[in-house]
């Protein structure tokens, strides 16, 4: 066996070809990090005279105590959320996890430098002073790439993954800046910046990668028992540390207190609106995995923007309660009109989980900050949670989108070069093409039995 | 296939119920929390004013700090800790996972309400105003109801959890109320409140809904390799995080300290007694992985009304000796025989995990409690861990005893109502009843070998 | 069936001496924590008036509260980032996890009492004061002899990884005074106490316990899809909490946020070169699982004895760039290599994980040390970081190898002995041994199928 897999007309041999890009990127990453980064005063061995100098008085007070649980959690929804969530396919499972790994410990590096250029150079002297506020910025731009990598699972070849990185990440500093420093929005969990460019990069870059013979693969495009479970593990953790996201980098204090209550709450609303509407919508009430692995999360994405603010605790429990509605609805039936009617395949729905509960979010800061007053948030409060300008939160949303459609629609024709290495269209969802795969004895007598 | 499944005189048919219930449970909620639910003084926007008025010179004072690492550990360990566990059932899992999810989402809102009445309430106001306090203890609450979740697993419906939820946590908001309040006992984490009632709150309803054709379904009433392997995950990550468990809520300072050392502690010796037990009651000294699963938790259940006291690191070590002992036996002898004559249906063993480890935990606080001196605790630390009236220990354990048995029993009845979708006796502990499986290669093989 | 599972000449039944053993050193961990332990200043009900004396003005400045979060992600390390990594082999993963369970939870207790009378011993009073950092300390130790058994895996009995626990501990907690006592070394994330010594005290019993006629038990040496998959759970975890592991007992302030940061980096680059030379080395430039599983982790094995210090972050880089080579390479081609010309049988590959990597980690830091000036520390900063004598890193490194070499060797000819329960060639790596396996429905009909 296993000849079967390898007899269409495209190449998927990327011995070459990943290897090189892996590390041209690599040393390229040596040598910018050589240049550019070093750390900031409070990772620095001068810490000891910058407390002095400032009048510090205790270790405790730097950043990396404020800051370093959350990080750790987001890390966790990173590498373990992404990747085991995307491990539902019955046969991609090493690919979920396994290009997750390598996407996003390539991305966070580039994005520490990107970044970096944007957000913490040190002008005088031209260097990235980096500390554990950019990990934690560094794990979201990855986020944003990943999940672009949702809507492409299993129909891309590392090598291409390895550029939608390059790419995606550049686009998402440039965004982010434009979003964040210069229509001076809050976004404290990334509704606009993650959410909603990371899922209009990855549709878009779907649509023109559009494959009309998808469906050679169709006995792969599904989970089998064991492959669900595995993707709650993804799910679980990503619920779980969610309000860690939400406030990793929120204001100390009472911004990131009060925006892990509010995506506690909110989160917990989509899980029971996501089950009734998976049981309304399916024979004899049956529940279907795909909607709770997905549609329970919406509450966070929609969440991001308004995190910091006092949108009060019904006000998350109200957007979490629609989030949970809408995104199961659009699991249910809007992915299969838009797979047949504007030819978009993505394979984790990503349009539903991210893209468009990350639009919603973005809006819903919009109103929020709009009806923000002196007497709920007190003067001081009203500064510190929205800045003393004000910020153009439905205009970031739009630049978001606008961003992650053009970006990906570009991105997605240098990807249909035919130099990738990417999978024909019988041969996608299959960890065989790009893995060593040692097939189980269940496995090896089902092949046996066909024989 | 498929048709003999649903041949039952039993309809499982929950198309209706279960969202009828997400629905008005959730409204409820929507519009309890738009009365009644407001952010406390550290979460509000007026921190950085209360902060200037209290004389507090850094956000760090915030309790956020003190008690978010330890929430987040809680966190994990109701939704993967339960969830996981649970899957242990080789064709149960998603029921173990997802209802967990459900039943823990649903509860932690009800209990942020009912908790939030008994102690969060601004008198002045009307409000309950929630921090981050307010989520690890309704998380604790979820825990309760998790526990009772384990005898019951595989045999309700989970619209039948819904109702467990709403009544489990109502009652212990007051029981907590009676036992922490009124009594003035410790339990910072939670051996009478959540294990003892949690534990006979679930056992009293699986007595009730005892069901004499239950080996219609043995033969799904057991493990595979991998699904044992999927329960280690829940098992580890509960042992693991116990440390946070137990110290979550208790008193800044040496208390969190002294309550996490003494979990370690005491779970180590867990481990070590109940492998001991495991191979000396088995044939050729061979493990059971349910012992492993289970009774090395059991130091952690009976540590948590004392882990705060100066127990001392030995007898913690002891408390973890016997209770992996004691629960390891449970396991192997007492349970069979609470089916065989007392017709109590456990599907987890939460007799010898929860109840009778949460009970001991109960008792043996009130030893050390009563053994406390002022020399051992100084004049401070006696009244900042016992307080100043001194609790009844004892007491309070019996009446989470009392709670569990006569509130299970009332909520048993109720569920016997024939309205609920329950499965029949030869439709239990199988997912395709209430979830919409997409069958392995395998298994279809399996099927196609007997037809 | 089964028959054929024990018709060896060796006797593996372990009914009388594993809960034997386990029962003896659990009661002389009762006894001798009885005489010695008693919690630190810090987790002693007196630290209110501790702080009142020493003029402290807030419980966060309890060390509990700068450390407390590390030690849970360095704690998960241990049980699910090694227990689930070595999950790997088809038919071991109970004993992967299982065993490693066992030997942590009882290593720990015996590492507190070994460590705390080098470390933590108070003279006036004969007793150890143990705090938050004795256990990580003690999770540390453990996790030195984890590595030991993943040279053994499968191939010994649960009463030898006893033995090897309560020796390799001791060995330890010797070496761990010897080089950061005398030898003045400074090693935060254990590059040389932690990694070479568990390397080669693994490879030293292991090249003891050669087993020429091993490939018997071939067709069980290997993994299967699922378990591939599994093993990643503990990759990730590793992976993503060693900053924490790095940094958990580093200095305040700078120091825990400088070894985060490191580690971060260096870990990163490990992955992007793994999979470099793992494309390149297989047939298609197909990826090969036991590389993404292991060599990704090279980057945080040989930044340990650096993290603290200011190797700047491209130094970090560059570290996991040539240890994600070294190691890759190491599981491609020196593995066997060892395996064939020095009887050298290693399940895990130790040697290129943590023995290699954990070698060079400590020559690194002895260039590293030696580059340090006041200019890049401050001065205050130099001493806090390398210490006012300047530690011997590279002779720190040899300590720990000759330890791990003597000490293993002697081990293993205790091991020899035939008393001990181990398994015969043809029954290595198969879980039938130690455990009460339910089969699969698969399972069964494979066997039935061969019948």
């Amino acid at each position: 066996m296993g000849n079967c897999f390898f007899s269409q007309d495209k190449n998927t041999n990327v011995r070459v070809s990943l290897p090189a890009v892996c590390f041209v990127w690599e040393i390229a990453m040596v040598v910018l990090f050589g240049i550019f980064v070093r750390y900031n005063e409070e990772a620095d061995a001068h810490w000891g005279e910058y407390k002095k100098t400032h009048n510090i008085t205790t270790d405790m007070e730097n950043d990396f105590y404020y800051r370093y649980p959350s990080f750790q959690d987001v890390h966790v929804m990173i590498f373990v959320g992404f990747g085991f969530l995307m491990t539902f396919l019955k046969r991609y499972s090493f690919g979920a996890v396994g290009f997750t790994f390598l996407i996003a410990a390539f991305g966070l590096q580039w994005a520490l430098l990107m970044q970096g250029w944007f957000h913490s150079l040190d002008y005088s002297t031209g260097k990235i002073l980096i500390g554990i506020e950019n990990l934690i910025n560094a794990d979201f731009c990855c986020g944003g790439v990943l999940i672009a990598f949702g809507a492409l699972l299993g129909k891309v070849s590392p090598v291409q993954m390895m550029v939608v990185s390059l790419f995606g990440v550049t686009l998402y500093a440039v965004e982010e800046y434009i979003i964040l420093n210069l229509l001076h929005c809050r976004d404290a969990g990334g509704s606009m910046v993650i959410h909603t460019f990371g899922g209009y990069y990855g549709l878009a870059i779907s649509w023109i990668l559009y494959r009309p013979n998808l469906n050679k693969s169709k006995h792969l495009n599904g989970s089998v028992y064991h492959s669900d479970l595995f993707a709650m593990i993804g799910t679980l953790f990503l619920w779980l540390f969610w309000p860690s996201f939400n406030s990793a980098i929120a204001n100390h204090g009472d911004g990131q207190h009060r925006a892990a209550i509010n995506t506690y709450i909110s989160l917990a609303a989509s899980v029971v609106t996501a089950v009734a509407i998976s049981s309304m919508t399916e024979k004899r009430g049956r529940l279907d995995m795909v909607h709770i692995q997905n549609a329970t999360l919406a509450g966070g994405v929609a969440m991001g923007a308004s995190a910091e603010f006092m949108i009060s605790p019904y006000g998350s429990l109200i957007v979490g309660f629609f989030c949970g509605i809408i995104s199961t609805f659009g699991f249910k039936f809007v992915s299969p009109f838009l797979e047949k009617h504007l030819k978009l395949q993505d394979t984790c729905g990503i349009h539903n989980l991210h893209a468009v509960p990350g639009m919603l979010g973005g809006f819903i800061s919009a109103i929020v900050a709009a009806m923000a007053s002196e007497s709920v948030y007190s003067k001081e409060g009203l500064i510190a949670t929205l800045g003393t300008q004000g910020g153009y939160q439905a205009a970031g949303t739009c630049v978001a989108m606008v961003f992650g459609i053009v970006g990906g629609a570009i991105v997605g024709l240098i990807l249909k070069l035919p130099i990738w290495g990417d999978p024909a269209d019988d041969n996608c969802f299959d960890d065989e093409v790009y893995w060593e795969v040692r097939m189980s004895l269940h496995h090896q007598m089902v092949v046996w039995s066909f024989n």
